[in-house]
């Protein structure tokens, strides 16, 4: 099993037929999730395609997950969670942790994709709306949002096949100001490896 | 009062401070709508930002509509219809009609952002996820979605108040294969007007 650390984000190459097992190995860690066309930055995983594709805001095991252009880059094959996995939240970047009152630089999902996606030479591309993986939010029927803790157990996983060659970025999310990680506010590491 | 046509896109320039007043004419069209940083095309109205920040699904009166740098683009006024209005799914696009069995090109929203912008040289932009006014798309406590016909009626309005100097863009939904545009499938025009 490899790492993703604590507040950081790696990008994994995955050849169509491949498949990439997720592991919340502690139970309490948000994972952003991207992926994109191998061959085509444009086109990426894209949950405003997706959810009316499912016709849900959350995904569960044996749904395809569309790009932005309608086709399958991903089957969500396994979810050994309860299934409750975000579509509807943006990945946290500088401007949201400012917003919550941190006058430093905070670490965020948002420069963990684009740090992830050059560490293996990827070209720098927009910032596809997330799959929260394990991120709590319920939405109620009036439409509003609550921001609840995952409801995972330690070593839930889920398994990701891929329907083109592409890559797949997971960032452990830093968001430390809000329980949104755990009441704990701890962010920690997941593992995941790749499957043949 | 100006026309957006029936199936067709329309862009307009507003200095900050200037409204746009967006007319459903006819009570059952969806408008698709967009804003964008006229200064930046990098930076629009961002569903993904819009709903952590409002707490909804659906924005109402009062609410500020954020950029992807969680900036106010736009302050949605007034709303005189029951202020329902989708922020979860994708713009039509050929792939949508191709997945609905159209075999031949059908007119789309995301051609028309294009073909708007196009037609006052805005720069090329990604596809943001577009402000569905007008469009009924329930949420059940299980995620589940339905997709419902308008609830407007005929001359509600929404105003939208520009917070920046921004480019507004609207697509008069050509959905005619699901009853997305009321029960008849049949797009129509509606209207606006930029006020001061």
């Amino acid at each position: 099993m490899e790492t993703v650390p604590a507040r950081r984000g790696r990008a994994v190459r995955l050849a169509a037929g491949q498949a990439i097992r997720i592991v919340n190995t502690h139970g309490t860690q948000v994972v952003d999730t991207w992926a994109f066309n191998a061959g085509d930055p444009g086109e990426f995983m894209s949950m405003e395609h997706l959810r009316g594709f499912i016709g849900s805001v959350f995904p569960k095991a044996g749904d395809a997950l569309l790009t932005n252009r309608r086709r399958p880059i991903l089957v969500l094959e396994e979810d050994t969670s309860p299934g409750r996995h975000d579509t509807v939240i943006a990945a946290c970047d500088i401007h949201r942790y400012r917003m919550l009152g941190c006058g430093d630089y905070h670490d965020n999902c948002t420069d963990n994709l684009h740090a992830a996606l050059a560490m293996i030479g990827f070209p720098r591309t927009e910032t596809p709306s997330p799959l929260n993986l394990w991120m709590n939010i319920p939405i109620a029927a009036d439409g509003g949002i609550t921001w609840g803790e995952p409801l995972s157990k330690p070593g839930d996983h889920v398994l990701l096949r891929a329907q083109m060659d592409c890559v797949v970025v997971m960032s452990a999310c830093p968001q430390d100001m809000i329980p949104i990680n755990g009441k704990d506010c701890t962010p920690v590491e997941v593992h995941f490896a790749v499957i043949d």
